[in-house]
């Protein structure tokens, strides 16, 4: 479930947008003597991310927790925070940390200890190494699984606090951190800390919660997402025992003259979820809630639209048209306005090569929803349900694997403006975006139940591959726009300094 | 493409219905010394198949044809045939062989030398071995690759030409063979050989065209079956790159927002193409040369209905009600009457377990659709690529894999005749069958093009497992009612000496 980059999301930037170059916004971001001691310790710090990424921790194959987790636990406590608790949940378990700054104000981090599983047969370097190696365009970059995806900027988040207690400095924020050990599994039980009455209490204290993020894209540019879609995540299972017609077993396909077919009853049913051509949604009052993009939010999009790439933007996605044939700002207020219907994978009877001749007893589309507020995961899932009852494809079933409501957070919030106040000092002009066209589990910090606080993603630097091979997050930047480690370090630092005026 | 068994496409026979023991039958049917001389030859008979089954030729992975095929010429030559031709085809070659026994009438034969792939970890003997084990109310059966589909049956048939030359008995017809090596890929190089002027000739002069065959069930029952459906087998492919909609690559699934989805433009497609109740083709034009089962036809239905256990057959598909929750008697009209549009196969996307929110650049569907005289594969495609195009799919790809026409012999021929008084003096009361709810390439000596010749299955024995592991052919029979090996060697004599009156 990462935080899609906005790279592919948006498009390249317009290159000249980022009018600054990284070495003056460095030098303006951070003060003096925290400039030398991030530098000074930019070794030990590039260090402590490459043992931690030796030390992944997988949940889809419940893997390397034993050491991976109290590893993590330690590099809490080495940053400075005070309290370091595991939280326990149904499934991995959490973390809740405290560092009390005497401060005025209270920052609220979310971080994630997992990472994707990785194939090292895919990879040019050991996934589990975090090798440095030159990456032309980019610098001297580090390889690894979770190296953007999320360890390498949250080894800055943490650094930045190495630095203060280096250089002797107060912290001028109090922080409260919650972890969990799930999130490329969809983030199943972190709910389960994150609503302790205990925890909820301590984050509700906080300006926001924010992760950190490698948030620049290869040109530089940070975009602002003010939160993301909610989603479903689901299969539709059409089988012949359940339906009570069709075969119950997969049997040779002379018989589909006399029995019915489980997969073009999933096929019938699929092709009443979406508008004759395709585009849009057409599940019976699924989208009833959907709030439309306000007047502020339109213009967000209109001014992105403005210095986006639209030609690049359709070149990554190897696309020609959008939908219905739509301009790039009509799309672009699609990807952050509308709710969708995606079918993700199609599995059915024979997969492999040629054919075979079989009347398959079972079909499964994997589907995703998207949705927007004021929709809910719960609701969409029962309008779905409806649905398909209401038009004679009750016996399907609707497995949902994963999913979480929309996350919104206000432009005008203390937590955003020092965002963007955070940005404009390293002299980049951030764009705001209503929201993205992914989706994270932010809803647990916005949603009301029971906190309702401003929660993004927040950070410099650049890097890619997330959930893919040949993972990679910027160290030495050889392009003066982009943060290296230290850039990111400092943006954190800035962040800081900026919120505690 | 295994001619399916009438124990999976009709369901078991009602027990009783087989009144006569095999071995008062295998007395009837053979005479004195032909019945002697292959009780002696028994041993060497099965040593030949058992040979023969270590020599495997298999289409799809092109092996075993350069010590497998001269096998087989060999073993023609042993067997009698005094011109034994290797024809070459743009595939794997065929043979003409032909036996001039100075008789008065001709009888051609269709063989098959080549077998289905095997895995040896799904078997319990050896797949390339030919054991002989004892099955549980079978008796002693051959265990191996092509041992029922088709080597079993085929080396029954030279057991009996054998016989002959062992009693120093003149055979009472002439024989011509043509055979193939690529029956089990949807022989694509076979009419090649068949429609060679000199060989067309010569198989023109026969009263038709059977193939050895395992024709018995496991209670003893017999099929004749007079045709079999013709078969289009396909993959449908939607592609944003064909389209020029949708991704040309595999993106994330928020981007489903701004772009449509060529799996939901695949599914689309497919719901067209059959009647709301996912029942029937709905593909335009595509039924309208299909001919209705005539009287007879109806009535030979009609009578295996009568015969059939209905439930058995259900329980054997795992099947509770027939398509439109018709009766069992039109559901067996359905079997041969009526042509199918089915999905054999879905793939799309992500396959794997649980979720990945992507958006699929390309969906595929598998499909066959089955034809009924006077459909034919030619008209079937035409009509299905008609039918997209004019409903805005015309951007799918329709590749063809494989298929053929439907093949018809007239019950009053002959060639039927004959079998079914060959099957009489065994003590069976055979079933006739209008037509296969599957297909074989039949089509090539019934339809015309050149020959017109009928042609079919025949012969008694049991075995099964085309396809699967543990494929086996019943050597000893311990069920009266379902003869063994000589047993099917003399259901040829029967045949031989039945036709020459």
């Amino acid at each position: 479930m990462t935080h899609l980059s906005r790279r592919t999301l948006l498009g390249a930037a317009v290159g000249s947008a980022a009018a600054a170059s990284w070495p003056r916004l460095a030098r303006a971001a951070a003060p003096g003597p925290l400039d030398s001691e991030i530098a000074r310790r930019h070794d030990e710090a590039v260090q402590r991310l490459q043992a931690w990424i030796r030390e992944p921790c997988i949940a889809a194959e419940s893997r390397g927790y034993e050491s991976g987790f109290p590893f993590f636990l330690q590099m809490l406590r080495d940053a400075g925070f005070q309290k370091v608790e595991r939280v326990e949940t149904s499934g991995k378990p959490g973390v809740f940390a405290t560092l009390d700054a005497g401060a005025k104000r209270t920052l609220a981090l979310y971080f994630m200890y997992d990472v994707k599983q990785a194939d090292p047969a895919e990879w040019s370097s050991p996934p589990f190494e975090g090798r440095l190696v030159d990456k032309p365009g980019f610098g001297k970059v580090m390889v690894g699984r979770g190296a953007v995806n999320q360890k390498g900027p949250e080894a800055a988040f943490l650094a930045a606090l190495h630095a203060y207690r280096g250089a002797k400095r107060k912290l001028p924020v109090n922080l409260v951190l919650v972890a969990e050990g799930e999130e490329e599994i969809g983030s199943p039980h972190f709910g389960e800390v994150v609503r302790r009455p205990e925890i909820a209490a301590v984050l509700g204290k906080s300006i926001g919660v924010f992760m950190p993020h490698a948030s620049q894209d290869p040109g530089g540019e940070v975009e602002i997402s003010l939160g993301g879609k909610g989603v479903v995540e689901l299969e539709l299972v059409a089988s012949g025992a359940r339906w009570g017609r069709g075969p119950s077993r997969d049997v040779h396909s002379a018989n589909r003259a006399r029995l019915d077919s489980p997969a073009f009853h999933l096929v019938q049913a699929l092709a009443t979820l979406v508008t004759p051509d395709g585009a849009e949604p057409a599940i019976d009052g699924f989208a009833d809630s959907a709030r439309p993009l306000s007047a502020a939010e339109l213009e967000m999009v209109k001014r992105a639209a403005a210095r986006m790439n639209e030609a690049k933007a359709k070149e990554l996605l190897g696309a020609k048209r959008w939908l219905r044939d739509e301009d790039w700002e009509h799309a672009l207020q699609r990807l952050c306005g509308r709710p969708t219907v995606n079918i993700e994978g199609l599995v059915g009877g024979y997969t492999g090569p040629g054919g075979k001749t079989m009347l398959p007893a079972r079909a499964v589309a994997k589907l995703d929803l998207r949705l927007v507020p004021d929709m809910t995961a719960e609701g969409a899932l029962a309008a779905l349900k409806a649905h398909l009852q209401k038009r004679g494809f009750g016996d399907l079933e609707v497995n949902m694997s994963g999913g979480y409501d929309p996350t919104t957070t206000p432009a005008d919030s203390t937590f955003v403006k020092t965002m963007d106040a955070a940005y404009r000092k390293a002299g980049i002009d951030p764009l705001l975006w209503p929201r993205s066209g992914g989706s994270w589990p932010g809803y647990l910090f916005t949603g009301g139940k029971p906190l309702k606080l401003p929660a993004g993603h927040f950070g410099l630097g650049h890097g890619s591959g997330a959930h893919a091979p040949d993972e990679y997050y910027v160290i030495e930047s050889s392009n003066p726009k982009v943060a290296g480690f230290d850039g990111a370090v400092a943006s954190y630092v800035t962040y800081f300094e900026t919120l505690a005026g």
